[in-house]
């Protein structure tokens, strides 16, 4: 069995990249929430200036999981990176992928001297949580998360 | 009195801004945490491609409070705002400025079409909780904030 190759998602690879966005959102019971498209993806992603960045791993020419992430930016110690979605397909999992991606996204961050790399997780999700305490993260449940969504950003003076 | 007014930050701005940085950071008890010089803000900020915007209220030749948010992005939805930063300085509450500046903040959010508006808010700060549920958030406490910071990746693999 030839070994899992982990690069930078090409245009090529939206479609697999919608997919495994698709699966974490059935997991996360919210896949209705997605209204993601792979043209966006496409735009919002491979344009002159990119909204975004994926790490895929690719084994026996499939794309099995993937690290999507962001550059943020925290006032206190500056340019950051958020892992928006850590995920590797449930039929592949036990490869070794997840932490393969995971790797990768850290060394994306070195070289790029990022102050941190911050993701959340779902309270109810202890595989993951399990997970990323084994990589050393530190998880903090003192700060809610906030949100209006695209309907209440548009009526909100209405 | 002269009306506040709420504007864009210019470069001049980045010593005000650092120093509403570091008053947010004692509130929020962690004062020592703050890494940010002026230096920073400006060459992150206000260069050909600005890793994040402060809209800023202005009031009596001074600047009272800032809103300092960064583009992200959502897998499920798209292109999005994070809040990081909603800072009106103590002495100068109960003026109308967080007000002033989250209503400004929206008005950028839907000029960009963002699918969201996200920020996170200390469990204990109530204050600001009501400030947000009065504005219509939704406060998710089921997620939890996962964070390797500078040291933690620059050994992550030693």
């Amino acid at each position: 069995m030839s070994a899992p190759t982990i690069r930078f998602a090409k245009k090529t690879d939206c479609k697999a990249i919608l997919s495994l966005i698709q699966e974490l959102a059935v997991y996360e019971k919210a896949e209705n929430e997605v209204v993601m498209t792979e043209e966006i993806l496409i735009k919002d992603g491979f344009g002159s200036q990119p909204l975004f960045h994926v790490l895929v791993a690719e084994h026996e020419n499939e794309i099995k999981g993937m690290s999507f992430y962001f550059i943020k930016y925290s006032t206190w110690k500056g340019k950051s990176i958020h892992l928006e979605d850590l995920i590797v397909a449930e039929k592949h999992r036990g490869l070794g992928l997840g932490k393969l991606l995971f790797d990768a996204t850290i060394k994306e961050a070195q070289k790029m001297n990022a102050k941190r790399l911050d993701w959340q997780v779902l309270d109810w999700n202890e595989p993951a949580i399990n997970f990323y305490k084994k990589l050393g993260a530190d998880i903090d449940e003192t700060w809610y998360s906030c949100r209006l969504n695209e309907e209440e950003i548009t009526n909100f003076f209405s």
